[in-house]
């Protein structure tokens, strides 16, 4: 079976019970949707203890000892997938880092028969990276019992570790989502990032949820219920408590209405010192990185107090621990 | 000395006493002609040692802590080198992958004095997989006492690891070498994999060895002594006990007579399950990877129960650790 | 702020005491220029300490268990960064080995963010090399107060570790630097190898130091004070007691005046037993690799007895492990 028959079976793709285990336990991690709060705030809390003070060293444990990580990139990334593997040997595990571009897809292997031959060699738990929707999901179904997959960033669909970390970092800096007005900016259509921080922030029970774009760039109707779709940056930054810039292709630029170049990008959608006197004095700038400096957000701005945007990059190794360790407890205790 | 002045020197690739100390132990692994039935039976054995029951965690010992393995893939590949590198690092050792391509052959250095800097960083053992032939024999002549080579897959000559799995999974599967008849299908004529399976399964002394392939695709004559060449797959598959099916490459069926496209390949020397009821009852399906599901086999019998291509995967892992075991322990007795 | 500002800032480049800690002990290591001939000593003396005798294995110890060394590499590099990635993992580190170019750039991150980056993941140690100047030093200017930054390369300026292997390997086979003449011969103009090099025997009182080019090659006038500059070899060889070649570039030959070809350069400039006469009797013979045979050095003067260069490898992880080793210490005791 050939991943381009995946489009056939689009039922794979909404599947979220794939990743809790009969005694409600975290087996994958493919989707924040369906994830529970209590079970969420549990992750959240894991991570915490994978957090060390500021100049000192990692934290490290011996949890992974004697297990394998395959990190499977199908997509370049430098960020998510050192961050992975930094997660991975702090934990004692073997890390395996694959390049499948350049050899078995030149080969014409289909990604499920490179996950049986990874299986066949004891791999444990696969970071899986594609641009593909569904592939995380059509994986987890076809794994032994005692495997699991996590999922590193799916096409335009889902982020479920970068939602998590985003989580941790509004937590550690606000005290109650119930009283958080959140504000998502930029590319909203093509973001994984935001379609797994508002899963994450929804389940959560976030006060206002408001997602701001370019029309060209507004995510479908009905695609992410509960937000609020805005087109004007002032309207989406007033009052708000969070809010997180998004990385834009410079190539989609050229192609939106009445923003001809970066220039006008920047006047209407940059994050900017300026433009932050709307929102609440002690608002939080976040960004998933990496940063187009100058066009998403104001260079000053990133490097600011205000900004929580290298927490977030220390959260994200912690709640990779975290969320490495939960999968092995659970398929050693079933 | 370059590595194209090799082809002067054609003595070196016949070489086969090179891999063995003076005390009879295994010093390089280059290639399976030579070694003894004792020998070959002394690694299936010891390699029995690094497997685990199914869903355990993986063997590991400490047996190559302090070792460094560089694995040095001029031609690129996944499976065989996830396979050593998850060997060495499960037996304690350093393992560092080389990407040779981009970086040292675009400067030009031989392959030789790639060898000679690694060797002074006390590098103990190359795993070294070339797309000419001579390479590994040629390295092992100039490498220091206490340094071994382990050919990962020379030119279309030459795979010897994989000789060896494959003779484990057939031990595992079947009881007598004598009373086996192995049907090996496909592009013969390019294979190190066929070429190693022959080699080993001569010295097991197999009953009957077949090679089935389209004329244009078949052994020189003499090639593979011992052998059966056979043009039809029903004749090689009547009563087999074991059928190896071997990867094609694509642009290759193009060039071949009578056979326009993938789908009369297929109708004419693919493996499937209507062709396999020519075969024993009980016989076994082989594949050495990366299968083209639909042209050299069927995808569903490559699934099947008959199928025992993930063990011959997982047997790869315990042989390679098997034989990086042993020639560890020749140059430390040495 | 961009790299390509870096050039409106040059007085960063000159910049030598950032790496020095208030208390006189090395933080980061970007030159050997402001580097004290007492603490030269002392590195050498802790790397002869990681040395072991010949088929003996590699020294290692457990100095950086739990730290966390990333290898930036923005050039290709086989034999540096092998050098740095075993010198870590031999030290107990975690090593983090990122091909920059295939990932963040080409998303268009500026250096420094990557660095921020991973220091916050809490990597405590950056590798770099990067074809332009003063790379190492801004980023050594702007990271936190326990990480370092090890110059692995930069530009055509500098090459600290490869100058201080230079200087072990020349204490190992000769006694005092004062009675010392040193040829270094080949593009003088373009090597951060020799920059590096003659920074090094400057401080240490070198007795001569001589750097013979074509005159399209030799350094600007000042630019290496101290040092002889000659174009003809026969001058520069006669009594030399260390002779250095350097690797040509082979486009650069064509451009060099009354030097058409390979055969031109190699009877002019090539380093060979008939030129090595008029040498000392027991001069040595060095080159950094990796090495043109038959251009800038006669092939069998490479593996002749006169020939230091395998032990420049082995140096050369010795040397890492000792600079690895101190800046660990230095941020450790701050």
């Amino acid at each position: 079976m050939n991943v381009t028959e995946l489009f056939e079976t689009p039922s794979l793709i909404e599947d979220t019970d794939l990743q809790i285990s009969a005694d409600g336990r975290l087996r994958h991690l493919l989707t924040l949707k369906g994830l529970s709060k209590a079970h969420i705030c549990r992750i959240l809390d894991e991570a915490e203890a994978f957090l060390s003070p500021p100049g000192h060293p990692a934290v490290r444990t011996r949890a992974l000892e004697g297990r394998t990580i395959a990190n499977l990139f199908f997509e370049p990334s430098t960020r998510t997938r050192a961050s992975f593997d930094l997660a991975g040997k702090r934990l004692g595990a073997d890390v395996l880092n694959l390049d499948v571009n350049t050899s078995s897809r030149k080969k014409g292997e289909s990604i499920l028969d490179t996950i049986y031959t990874l299986q066949a060699m004891q791999v444990d738990i696969f970071v899986v990276r594609d641009a593909s929707a569904g592939v995380p999901a059509y994986i987890a179904r076809n794994v032994q019992d005692h495997v699991s997959i996590l999922n590193a960033g799916e096409a335009e669909v889902s982020h479920p570790t970068q939602g998590l970390l985003d989580l941790l970092t509004m937590r550690q800096h606000k005290s109650n989502f119930e009283d958080l007005t959140v504000a998502i900016v930029g590319d909203i259509a093509h973001s994984r990032v935001a379609r797994s921080a508002a899963e994450g922030l929804t389940t959560m029970g976030v006060g206002e949820l408001r997602l701001i774009s370019p029309q060209a760039l507004a995510p479908d109707p009905g695609d992410i219920p509960g937000a609020k779709i805005l087109y004007k940056l002032d309207d989406g930054l007033r009052g708000a408590d969070v809010v997180m810039a998004l990385r834009i292709q410079r190539e989609r630029i050229g192609s939106l209405d009445g923003i001809p170049g970066i220039d006008e990008y920047f006047a209407n959608y940059g994050i900017s010192h300026e433009r932050m006197k709307l929102a609440a004095p002690d608002a939080i700038v976040m960004h998933p990185g990496p940063m187009n400096r100058g066009i998403e957000i104001e260079s000053s701005l990133a490097d600011s107090p205000q900004s929580v945007i290298t927490n977030q990059v220390t959260n994200g190794v912690a709640i990779r621990m975290a969320i490495l360790t939960a999968v092995t407890q659970t398929v050693e205790s079933s």
